[in-house]
């Protein structure tokens, strides 16, 4: 075993399931509704206020933090090459409305656990180790989704973000500024800062490590998706006088459709996600024959030729089962999957092993902001489990000794990439 | 020919096209919307000027008018036996709030035209002739439809009746006593007073005639009518993280309930009416599994038997197409066909034949105040063309030759019914 290797075993040793699980406690506090959950939308007081709490314990370790223009926030634990490029891990502490206290909180926690273990026993990385927060990840008071790490990926524009407004009409720009003067953190990142990788740990938000039995997803890649929108044209007629031939029911058509589509994404391996979500009915009265539906598909696969092939198809198996209604589709969105560095995957992988783990590959069905970072620096994921599967909800639930595992892991990777 | 029949076809010759026409298009000026149809709500101030507009026509004549307790208004042409129970036809002044200028309206018009084409020729009949406005029968200021029918019949409370409000709280009562108090009319009807036969004529609200290109339409029946509410339960899932096999996925269940039950209601005749016309989606995101589905269900057969094997099994075809779901079923409504008397309906066949209008026999898919006069006395109805079979609709379009052949027809019959 090599110095790199047991300095990372010796780490991830040093990984506190106490400590770790008392700072999730701690953030819970911060926005609670009062029912299990918290209501921490991005850049409110309640935001701040939990920034502010990672920075005192940063703080108290000695670590510096620095800012960038969108609020993303980076703890630095230097490295004893202060020019290399940091190893960094994070992940968000904002929430949706009726949020959990594990989704995007982990992955902050653990990151800054992975750097203090390293501190308690006395290990020396060669690259710096950063904690990264980003700025509204969760996009429900501010769109898009993932706002900071876009930006700092240079995927979505600063002035765009900054001109982004919440139901109120207050602007992302205002809400930045009055987060930045309360944190009063005066050293300054530019975008696309120079990384020589990138982790995020998170719970999985989906319910396979729980049914598997598994403490480790090993993030092998974010599935694509593409986005649709069907609205189909019929007549309004009467539910009692009409004979079913002579109608346009738009909602029988629509109902054909959903059907044929269900057919064409069935697979055996249950790879696809295909969702009908949202279903809107004209003038929606019982006895009314309706003249318009409208309905989203929601389709995600992890392999890009078979999104492009399944989702080009949506329109003329729509089209194919319209009967005598007129139908237009829409594509609202198309994302393509990301790929996870080989490099970074096998090192989760094998620190899930040698940690004996249980651990299985994984695509993640969600999107993280580790989807930027891929395109900047080699990144990786990990996930673990969460209690049903159940997130973005105040119900959400992740166990002590599931979160700490996950730390250890993520420690032993970012030593070996910052020794590496 | 006897006496009768050449009456009867002299009064049939003597309705005016050009005077039912005109008084249509006096009657759709009260409560017009300026956009082609009307807004004359159940005893609102245009319904109630609605009837004193037919009222000082019928004054004109030396027509006399009663009123019953829930507003129904009969207009008496005398017969020369003043004891004998009078030959009624009738049907309602009231319209949607977005309605036509002829659903009702037809059948209250055709009817005094019929009276006064008796007066125009001289023809004096042995029972009294009366034209009926019925109050409300719409239901869309206040429910239930049909309200002053099923009164006058017995198959609702007066003080039910009564007690119904609209959605800015008044109630029947207080609408009907201002009705009333404008009306000035003194003398009073009993509800279920003895009536030798009822008639009503009416537009189709449907595309049949259209279709067959014929001009009446012998009703023989109303059809018996089924509601149901499907509840779907199923579990709030994320859509890129959830795969299909651990889904409860309350729209996938719905779309193939509605699937089955289509097949269920599939019939070579096309004679069951089934209507989804509601369909309500929770939380309605695009990117969530549905946990919660709930539609209604429209069912209508003219046949009891059929209408109550199909509706038998709407439950156990949900609940076989559940899969991972709960499904609630409830009834909310079950009225069974309404079958008019043979010898009315061969009435209307024989002077549609004579007078040379093609026909068909039909079975009205909506319910009429008819339906409830069947308890009471041999009824009938019958049917003229309307474009395209919109109605409920300002665009609802009748053409005058085809009114005034359902009130030729309708004369016939009357006069027939009235010295027979």
């Amino acid at each position: 075993m090599g110095q790199a290797e047991s300095a990372a075993m010796a780490v991830a040793r040093a990984v506190s399931q106490e400590r770790l699980w008392q700072r999730h406690m701690a953030i819970a506090q911060i926005g609670a509704t009062g029912r299990g959950g918290v209501n921490r939308q991005a850049l409110t007081p309640e935001d701040t206020q939990a920034r502010k709490r990672v920075l005192a314990w940063a703080e108290a370790r000695g670590y510096e933090a620095v800012i960038d223009a969108i609020g993303n926030l980076f703890i630095r634990r230097p490295g004893r090459n202060p020019e290399a490029p940091p190893v960094v891990a994070g992940s968000h502490l904002d929430s949706q409305p009726t949020g959990g206290n594990f989704d995007g909180v982990y992955g902050v926690l653990a990151a800054l656990e992975a750097m203090e273990a390293a501190d308690d026993v006395g290990i020396a990385t060669e690259r710096p180790l950063e904690t990264v927060v980003w700025t509204n990840e969760e996009g429900a008071r501010f769109q898009p989704t993932t706002m900071g790490s876009a930006v700092f990926a240079g995927a979505l524009a600063l002035n765009a973000a900054l001109a982004a407004t919440d139901s109120a009409g207050i602007s992302v720009k205002t809400a930045l500024e009055q987060m930045l003067s309360s944190l009063r953190i005066t050293r300054h990142r530019e975008f696309r800062f120079p990384m020589a990788a990138y982790l995020e740990a998170h719970i999985e938000q989906g319910p396979l490590l729980e049914e598997r039995k598994k403490k480790i997803g090993v993030v092998t890649r974010i599935q694509g998706l593409r986005w649709f929108q069907v609205a189909v044209f019929g007549q309004e007629a009467h539910a009692g006088t009409t004979p079913l031939r002579l109608r346009r029911d738009a909602l029988a058509a629509a109902v054909a459709m959903i059907g044929a589509l269900e057919e064409l994404m069935r697979d055996a391996s249950d790879t696809v996600r295909f969702t009908v979500g949202r279903f809107e009915v004209f003038p929606n009265s019982p006895n009314t024959v309706p003249s318009r539906v409208v309905f989203t598909i929601d389709l995600r696969h992890p392999e890009s030729g078979m999104l492009a092939a399944l989702g080009d198809r949506v329109e003329e198996t729509c089209r194919a089962r319209a009967g005598r209604c007129d139908v237009k589709v829409v594509e609202t969105l198309n994302a393509a999957p990301t790929v996870f560095d080989p490099r970074i995957v096998e090192l989760v992988r094998a620190a899930s092993k040698r940690q004996n783990f249980p651990s299985i590959d994984m695509v993640s069905g969600a999107t993280h902001d580790a989807k930027f970072m891929a395109r900047l620096c080699p990144s990786g994921m990990l996930f673990v489990p969460c209690a049903g599967g159940v997130s973005h909800n105040e119900a959400e639930s992740a166990r002590p000794d599931d979160l700490a595992a996950g730390a250890r892991v993520l420690a032993e990777v970012l030593l070996k990439l910052a020794n590496g």
